[in-house]
């Protein structure tokens, strides 16, 4: 039996989306859909549009079968630790045997054989990326450059299709790739060629927009906009969210609570926390002592050597504490559970398949997490092999974003911090 | 030469106020007058309701000669902290001879005597104590009935004159009189008998209106007012904050940030807090997950033993990462320098003076902060006896509180974290 796996943001569910889950259908010819979708916060360092539990309905309601929340330590990294906590997530469900990735290029081969090489650094591209690197270029240009130089001497692949990797779904199809030849897994990869908008582009573009021009859409009130690019049934869940007043959350919901974090931390404090290295965090401690505004923030620390993302992402690492430790460990032993945010009929036998077969408990309901780890470390079958503090952290701060997500929602009245206890999983009949 | 002490708040400046430092002129005739002024924060737990550089200019406008910053640490305390904190920092000037104190009762006999027992514990005053808290009584009430039972055995003082210390300011001056037995001060207390409103009273009464009363005026725009209870100098400073959009700051402007930075914080975190005992942790994590505002957190958290006061000033502490070591150092080594906020000619002879004989370094601009403890480690005189790391934290308190006052300013363009570095104190021609 063929179950596929989507690693998605959904932020918020498009026509993009439904034409990816629907092609990962056609392509695989697979019996269950299995998306992996980040919770609260999402991989560009900002908290996602509408709630994680609207989200994943949304999914299911257009096609998805299960659904699961990439944990939040994962879900906020760069390219390379959000892949692979996504992949190895669908992995240890024991379940997932294809995994489809949208792409620019739609260039498999050309992923594959890149991913090769730079998992495996075989002779001369560690001295050829070395070469790049002491001539001040970033890490991303160094690498394409070493590529390109690399594959002129073995004549594997020609330079178009190394310059055809360029665009962001490429860039993450390559992580993809590279975390299933890390972790040696053996789920099927597939590219879908994306149709419709670059994901970046913030200009509306009709029916296949990018999740960021549909975002600015929803925050202007263009809603003739949003409704020509998403699903109905996507729709009608923004719409109930928004009215509700669970939404928009944005990152400038944000700047009171990120600006005096960093003006709370000394620089020790700061060097302590994930990706802060070469002076960032004296540069943050700076310019958030000096800024007034997010933007007038991020205007400050920005410099050629960092993007927007980046820098917003650092700033969520230090405003939630996610030290080096923690998420070294977490990119190590990767995610310590699955979370069911919903599933229909057939993902609900496909969770049944996966209590037998996953690598990690799976759980349905947070407040009961606990006694999850107790009784995977009984089991006598030592099928799992948790980390039972690394569990705990992992699942605690999925539910402290959510609980500081809910603290920006516009009315007062939903800003509850119980959300992951209060909610079940979405069950569609 | 008599220089007297004053403690002070100035939230704001208003006409009891300078009733307050006529009447210690006065009654000490003395020369000069020193002021103790709470920073960006203020003793109920809730930032100041304009900054601290345009408090002290009120305070200078009207009459005080030399403004002096009481450490954030000091000034969020309770009675007990605030007031050995303010008396100590009064001390380590070397210059102020006498202190004047509000008082309702305007009993100093029975405040000295009640004092000498709470400090020296003489028998059978820890028995009666002891007695009284095991019948469940909270200890302010505990303390008063065993006050009272010691008195009867001694009649050095009558019951009348112990129940006549019972409003605010009188604990507080029952707090400053201990202070100085405690700390063998010599500086001489006096009281003046408070006029007009109690302190906590909310209901605005004319000339002589509460601060709460007044702040609550503020907020609702009634200058009418305003005018009427506060100085026409410390109105016109008042005025042109607000209009800067530099105020009104209240405890609600904190609302995301206090509940935020508790659903994130971990038992074990706060039970590394200053102040967090007998399972209040629990409550505190509990109570901000279920609440979406802080009126609703508060109203959770509350109960009979702790008043409002408390729980508001157990949040910031949270907020601020006060933790127990840094505080019962602070309390144990008091203030560890003088930071001047402002002075007119009379106060600048005393700065000269006071750079001479006081027992801490003198601040007056912050950027040399580490020149002055290098500084004073070198003194070959070892006039000084600071803890270099005790004073850095300290300081960096008072920073840090002044640079998340300012987030709250209505105007974002005045949202710098760097008042403390860029405004020098206020000198009065």
């Amino acid at each position: 039996m063929n179950v596929v796996g989507i690693v998605a943001e959904y932020n918020p569910f498009h026509n993009g989306h439904l034409y990816h889950m629907e092609s990962a259908r056609k392509i695989t010819n697979c019996e269950a859909v299995v998306v992996a979708m980040s919770g609260s916060f999402c991989q560009r360092g900002e908290p996602a549009i509408i709630d994680k539990f609207s989200r994943a309905e949304a999914a299911l309601q257009c096609g998805a079968d299960l659904v699961l929340e990439l944990p939040f330590c994962f879900a906020v990294q760069d390219a390379g630790g959000f892949a692979k906590g996504a992949v190895s997530l669908l992995s240890r469900t024991g379940v997932v045997t294809d995994i489809v990735f949208g792409s620019e290029s739609g260039n498999l081969e050309a992923l594959s054989k890149m991913a090769h090489v730079l998992v495996e650094q075989p002779p001369p591209f560690p001295e050829l990326i070395h070469k790049e690197l002491k001539k001040g270029l970033s890490f991303p240009n160094a690498r394409k450059k070493a590529l390109l130089a690399f594959f002129q001497t073995t004549s594997e692949l020609n330079s178009q299709d190394v310059l055809s990797i360029e665009k962001s779904n490429d860039i993450l199809g390559l992580e993809y790739v590279k975390a299933l030849i890390e972790l040696s897994l053996s789920m099927k990869p597939h590219v879908v060629k994306r149709v419709g908008a670059n994901y970046l582009s913030p200009k509306f573009s009709g029916t296949f927009s990018s999740a960021t021009a549909i975002r600015e859409s929803i925050l202007c009130g263009r809603w003739d906009n949003v409704s020509q690019s998403v699903p109905k049934k996507s729709l009608n869940i923004i719409s109930r969210e928004l009215n509700e007043g669970r939404g928009p959350v944005t990152l400038r919901n944000m700047e009171s609570l990120i600006l005096s974090s960093l003006r709370l931390k000394s620089r020790r404090e700061l060097e302590n926390i994930y990706g802060f290295s070469e002076g960032l965090e004296k540069r943050f401690i700076k310019c958030a002592a000096k800024a007034g505004t997010l933007e007038e923030f991020f205007k400050c620390v920005n410099s050629k050597r960092f993007t927007l993302s980046k820098i917003k992402r650092l700033s969520l690492f230090s405003f939630f504490n996610l030290d080096r430790e923690f998420m070294e460990k977490s990119n190590k032993e990767g995610p310590q559970y699955l979370r069911v945010l919903g599933f229909n009929t057939k993902g609900q036998n496909l969770l049944s398949k996966m209590r037998k077969r996953s690598e990690v408990p799976v759980i349905s309901v947070c407040s009961s997490y606990r006694k999850i780890i107790e009784k995977a470390l009984d089991d006598t079958s030592r099928r799992y092999r948790i980390n039972p503090q690394l569990f705990e952290r992992q699942l605690r701060m999925d539910i402290a974003a959510t609980a500081i997500h809910s603290l920006l929602f516009p009315n007062k009245s939903q800003r509850s911090g119980e959300w992951d206890f209060l909610k079940h999983p979405t069950i569609l009949g």
